[in-house]
């Protein structure tokens, strides 16, 4: 933490910071300047609260220096956490792992046809939502746990690993049963209720970038889960609220890189919801691996057309599985490689 | 709602949209234009969801016509709701009431002297948290519990009503034993779960604002909570995500205006985190009213300098009550009045 | 200007950095903390650039200490600056005083009247555009010199002080043969050789806000103008985009002050462009006073419905008249007045 | 154009909206719905202003149906345009090309360094800027008409094409003396009277996005270049502003297949503005080759801890020499191909 002083602090004003500072438990170190007179905090081996300080008269500006999460950062762990939410199927290694499915589980032949179409085109687990968290009351909400069953029998058919949203502690606790990631989704990401919950579940969680959360504020999110026990979280960059409505989101794709800066956990991208309209998925897709991310999440429906949910951004499935070759060919020259469902022949290679 | 066709729309794209519009239920309108054809709907008495539309070839938009929320509406009600929280504290109506107090609930001693300040000064209920949503876990949560029977002893004490926050469903029921008004914090404006929780219950809700939330979503949100039964609901606008670090957020106060004009439920303004700076709280809270709020949620500490959280944004016991006068001189000139504490002369004789 | 090194930053590494700012002409001071290690800069008298050393290995971010702003800052003139654009019309004293007038002028039939109404009204100058920043090459560009000339004929009829864009140095010029005060516009804001162009005109400027633009972004453009020796600067707040479309921008209010306390330069507020809606202008107007704004400026016309550009957000003369009325309750309620226009008895008054 | 009317209107005010858009010189087309009626328009072959009704009695809402913009979209012209800046340095074909360079023009070494070794890694054009648009007015404004020549030189020397920005009209003329595309800049977007300007000149222009500009405002300030008679316009992406501190802009990738849909122009993106930070330009290099950009401009200087602006963004050669083998590889996985420098063997090839 550094206090800036405004340029005509007085010198019992610039005490007046210091005593507090010292009432915080910290060593003031006064810096006068030509303009104005900074005081810095020595001794400090944790994050400091500077506010308030901020409000103190003769202050101008409190900058915080160190970064305010810990278990999350790089300098916690240097080496990339690999999250693996099912044998064989994981998140921050080399490969890059699709997960693919409807927006939402409607019933058991489109979740069913839906796994078998994802899983042929080469994604490793199957998203869809028993739990909806819907703008209005009035939406369709999710067929709830019978929704999850319909997963559970999606998985036992294809192999696939299953990833879907909770909304609640009492939801999280369901889908932790039935499924093998625990979704958070944008809205809820600062629903620290929720995250504390997870924290303590042993399931992987998927924890998805609020609409207008910063990169440090996703961090923190989940710095609650890690806080808690759970150290296996996969961020999610799935667009952030912008001014143009031409797009659902602004797809902030260097979240990415900045992401596997500051934290060594991984990162994935959600191009569907973050740019919200099918044709332009396959190139935000595209531009997500080459940007680094260590997977994607993508909406895929075998009739989107007659979904009950973000039908307008969901591809079909065979535009899912050209789109399946063409990032195969990215990641490769970035060099990568796409992660293949357990029991396929590039799967048993892999 | 209306769909936009591509200007080289084919016959049979525009037939299958129509095709797409009578499976939903509805009866499609085909209007020829000079450059594009549009395609209307005619029967409909609900909200159309026009997504699985939108994806269709040679459509180039979807519009929605209709409002999507419906109980919150000025449509459903044209008179104004008045909310009564406590005997004599209501909002809605002509009088503009004040809630008051620190962030945090910290200790007895804090709570009962901000209690009796903010009473003195004539706020007619007192804030203070007892469960804290902060991005950080390793910030300062709350008393949880313990906060909640202190600021029960400081209404005893005073006779201010009580108005904190849950984050949960289990915090909500806590609160709603202890405390006059339930408040849902901007990071769970969209959490539903909750949302549904507290429109089961027996108790106002104060509902904040989201970040990056829409006046649209706002509205839905408090739908939420209406369509499970409860509809003594209080919107609150306390600024939302900007670009600018000159401010904590962008305080929007166009959304009073436009709430008064799109739903009979009152709005009140919470300048402290809406601009974050202390001394820029005063004119924020007199534009407020001048704007029609229907009350205000300011942050008022004994000493904001100690506070353990928001303490820049934190009013002096004395600023306040300079405040106080100021506000009552704008609420005059617009025909309105500040509402008093209830046993005070100003109170007896309102 | 203060570099904070990375934690692992080495004993070279912050040498390196030292050793470019002692290049910039600079005394670097290195303050080892328990987990990095920060280097301040001592006997620099202005702004410093950071940004070479942003770069350098071991950086971790450069923090801007000083304000880049000079001759426009509270800090180089303490009292306000009172901008008077003709005799008796002043912003930025005790005063709050009120520009309006129709979004162009269109023929002398209409601006007349507008004339005639708002002066009527109070207005004290009046607005009306001649060279119209439209989006697109197909809308209304505005009658050019003859529409100046038909303001300077409305000025001659009423006494009026005459604002008007200019969005080039060529117009500058001609609006400075014409009118009282240039506009330099929200999309103009940094068009850098437009501001320095009037910087060297003896005519007073209102410079309005960016679309995007931050305060201090808002106050180095003043500062352009400034430099280059005109010190007659208003600023205006006229809304920043945002994520809403119920609202055509965000009206930041909180702009007013913080300019106020960062500048001694005056500022004036436009609701009109602020919340882009007739029937909320009046309660943003009344905020815009209320949170102590210098002036407004307001878009006014006999006939909104048929104005050729911003139909949908201009008063009628009839608003506008109750309007002023209730600006001055409010003007009063804070300790100020409406100022009035020349040879009406209340000008002649005060 | 499709007005929306309030779900009480009466059929006065409903009559009173078909006479204006009669007076529009329209036909109206009343459609009565459940809920509202709306009014439609038929025979209009060009784009309407809705403004003029949106304020009248009974509306709820206009909608604009028809895209303002005209030449620039795809319905004007269905195949891409290519833009040609210098013999074999095209925009908008198979192949992707970079245009590399310092921020600013500094001296004739620095200048010469750069532009030989941009070239060796396969640069087929030099930026660097002779006029710079600073926020400050004490910040570097650039070398003007000297740093045009030194451009010139490093042409001669290198072979490479010139891209330099213009503030102005009379610095467009000077520009268009010595280089070879001038580019408009994010702050000059909306600056109309350039934009006819170089509208006027036998020159291609590189346009850049406007810090909060949308996808449609893009288009319209291109269509004011073409509709002057100058076809030849590249755009670009560079970033827009947003609310994480973390990053210098958002970079908008979704721009490059939203504008290559919208539009025959090509569009190439900045990923040196676009994140503002060295180290990840790139990976949002690699990301927008990927997204399917027509090509790059890049930030490099010799040594960019020394640089006279934006240092910090600005990658060394030798990181550019790395990245460009790396977009080869990118380019190729999509079917493209890098540009090559004329006189290279690649270059000859191509």
């Amino acid at each position: 933490m550094l206090v800036v002083m405004q340029s005509g602090a007085t010198p019992e004003q610039i005490e007046a910071v210091c005593d507090a500072i010292r009432a915080m438990g910290f060593q003031p170190v006064a810096m006068p300047g030509a303009q104005r007179t900074a005081v810095g905090l020595i001794g400090n081996d944790r994050p400091v609260d500077g506010s308030p300080v901020a409000g103190m008269p003769g202050v101008a500006e409190v900058i915080r220096v160190s970064q305010p999460f810990k278990q999350v950062s790089r300098e916690w762990r240097a080496e990339n956490t690999v999250v693996e939410i099912a044998p064989g199927v994981a998140f921050g290694g080399r490969n890059v792992a699709v997960i693919a499915g409807p927006c939402s589980v409607e019933s058991e032949a489109q979740i069913i046809a839906s796994a078998h179409a994802v899983r042929d085109a080469g994604a490793v687990a199957l998203r869809g939502g028993a739990f909806k968290p819907r703008s209005s009351p009035y939406s369709f909400q999710g067929m709830g746990k019978r929704g999850l069953e319909l997963l559970a029998k999606a998985r036992d058919e294809t192999g696939l690993a299953i990833v879907t949203e909770a909304m609640d502690e009492e939801g999280a606790n369901l889908v932790a049963e039935y499924a093998d990631c625990i979704q958070i989704g944008a809205r809820n990401m600062q629903n620290f209720s929720l995250l504390k919950a997870v924290g303590r579940m042993d399931k992987p969680v998927l924890l998805k970038r609020g609409m207008a959360a910063t990169i440090q504020e996703l961090l923190l999110a989940a710095e609650y889960v890690l806080a808690e026990g759970n150290t296996r979280v996969i961020l999610c960059e799935r667009g952030v609220r912008g001014f143009d409505p031409a797009t659902r989101n602004i797809f902030d794709l260097s979240a990415i890189p900045l992401v596997h800066k500051l934290s060594h956990l991984p990162i994935i991208a959600d191009p569907s919801h973050g740019v919200g309209l099918r044709e332009h998925v396959p190139s935000m897709a595209r531009a997500s691996i080459a940007a680094g991310a260590d997977g994607l999440i993508l909406e895929v429906h075998p009739n989107p057309d007659r979904a009950l949910s973000d039908g307008a951004q969901t591809l079909h499935t065979e535009q899912f599985a050209r789109l399946m070759h063409e990032l195969s060919t990215i990641a490769t020259a970035i060099g990568r490689e796409m992660a293949h469902p357990a029991g396929t022949v590039a799967g048993r290679a892999g």
